[in-house]
């Protein structure tokens, strides 16, 4: 069976738009060269925080995240109906928490351009904070309530979306690393693996930062994608809870999940392919974890890790028809690809389907 | 062959002294329930620092480990020898830094108590530090220079003791567990294993803190031995090498290996057998190693582990007869095992030997 569509790498810039094609009867195929979400995705926080992960000046990537934040809602309840599997979605909302007055000063200064931008953002004494969250340091002098913030577990967002995919007929294929993409007459005629070739009429890559290793990508044309490394460590959250909201500090975020891990995260640095786990960089966010949420010192650690980011040079996604036909690129979602999940797969189904009836 | 002597658990507290034995010709069987060193010493540090290590009111611990720093130089030299493995025996020796002034004042404390106990120990300001090890935070006002503290790599020194035991004509078997101690007419007569019985007619418990489930052992006499868990972390010491000396700084000690790795420990936790690390000892130590030596912010992970301290109420450890003949106690060597190895050894046989003359 030659698939209508192949999608190069299995996180969720790729999966979501695979999923939602398939529904609607297009024929997919995803190859992912190690096990699907192994290489960013299953490795992110899961932040859905538009509001708290804002930057100054990015007003167009906020839209593009304020979209899919609108998504966020049915696209899990059917996501988690045609899967039947949960994916630990939470609304509890996010905390932004300043460590002292300096600290606080630049949290206002955030929540001055919250407000022209007209998002909901609540401001909160320390005394407040600590009702929402009674572990916060003493310390903390106050900072932001993000109510529409949310969460969700990146490895069973991947996890839902492969068996979303297989239940509407698509397939995923681990293990499976693409070489080169081919084509014909200027047109793409499909993709060379180790082991043969596949036809298919159209290819979206959605390799992320791993996008150069494949042949054939048009030069000109193709995205600019880095890596950013991101240190992470997961503890053991504890019963009650060492925490229910998702909390940011200056330093470090702490997001709570519901089968009792606390994900702390994390570094941004420009270390090229490098994997390493740094002395520096578990220090700091451990201690920027530490200041904010004290009772973690007697945390049990879970585990850590690095990922990359795949950082464009304005920080936008790359979700669009390439100067080839046929050839698409679903890339460059850096900090914020689980929270573009849903607006990423939409805006691909439209660039598809609007590039298949022009062809 | 019904050995003369069994040695239950295969730690340094058991090895040196069956090595010893060996090269007398005693018939020696070391029982091992997991892999030599596996439980305490091939999770220790290697510090050879009777003077950096001192506290206060512990001068016959002083006076045992002095004792066994004179017999390491020649100990190690035939233990190379013998089993024809280099152990990583580095005598740069040891430098006590303080962070600021007040540490520099609990520093000066302890250097006026060297001077009473007649050990060599230098006084130095922070530049005359710097030249030793350049790396050292240029905050650091002064410190203690001990020229005689050394090091050794606790892995490789337990590998070279089975080597030599077996080079010597004695027996290390690894994962074999000793259920019972077995008497008869209330002396020794052999240990219960989960697949038989060995009889011999002298044993020499060496099982640290894991002591209290071999079963038989006389309960009146038994030393009290409990563990007190220690966090460690590897990272990589570079090259040129982040540093030479074995560093202390007041809340963690730093240990550079020839193999490039750089060992950080340790906390000093009463958790009983919980093996886990927490955010917060990583934390600390990592803290503690990075305000000495900031150098370690860029150095790679590669690798965390917990270790369980044998300590007893009086820091002294047990190397002794016990009530019931031809049973002997090598346990409970705190934090000096290592360091300890050399005169536990003699200490053991020179009871053993007057035990078996005796009887």
């Amino acid at each position: 069976m030659t698939p209508d569509v192949i999608f190069i790498g299995a996180g969720v810039a790729g999966l979501g738009a695979a999923w939602l094609l398939a529904e609607k009867g297009v024929k997919v195929l995803v190859l992912e060269r190690d096990e699907a979400g192994a290489g960013t995705s299953g490795r992110a926080g899961g932040m859905l925080a538009p509001s708290a992960e804002l930057k100054f000046g990015e007003e167009e990537l906020l839209k593009f995240e304020l979209e899919s934040m609108r998504l966020w809602p049915d696209f899990v309840a059917r996501l988690e109906a045609r899967s039947q599997m949960k994916v630990d979605y939470r609304t509890h909302g996010t905390l932004i928490v300043a460590v002292d007055r300096d600290d606080l000063e630049r949290i206002d200064h955030l929540w001055t351009y919250h407000r022209e931008l007209e998002l909901e953002v609540q401001r909160m004494d320390g005394d407040a904070l600590r009702e929402l969250e009674p572990g916060l340091a003493p310390g903390i002098p106050g900072g932001l309530y993000v109510r529409g913030d949310h969460q969700v577990d990146p490895r069973l967002l991947v996890q839902a979306l492969v068996k979303a995919i297989r239940n509407a007929g698509g397939s995923v294929r681990e293990g499976c690393r693409v070489l080169a993409i081919e084509t014909e007459a200027g047109a793409v005629s499909g993709v060379q693996l180790e082991e043969g070739f596949i036809s298919a009429p159209s290819v979206v890559v959605s390799a992320g930062v791993w996008l150069k290793e494949i042949e054939g990508l048009p030069k000109d044309d193709r995205p600019r994608v880095r890596p950013v490394r991101g240190q992470m460590i997961a503890v053991e959250c504890g019963e009650p809870p060492l925490l229910k909201h998702v909390v940011r500090g200056p330093d470090a975020y702490l997001i709570p999940r519901s089968d009792g891990e606390l994900v702390i995260g994390s570094t941004m640095e420009e270390q090229g392919f490098d994997p390493a786990l740094t002395a520096g960089g578990l220090m700091d966010i451990l201690v920027g974890a530490w200041e904010v949420l004290p009772g973690i010192h007697q945390a049990r650690v879970l585990g850590t890790w690095t990922g990359f980011r795949p950082m464009t040079l304005d920080n936008m996604p790359q979700v669009r028809a390439s100067s080839v036909p046929g050839l698409f690129w679903s890339v460059g979602h850096g900090r914020n690809g689980i929270l573009l999940t849903p607006a990423t797969a939409e805006r691909m189904v439209s660039v598809y389907e609007g590039s298949v009836l022009v062809g």
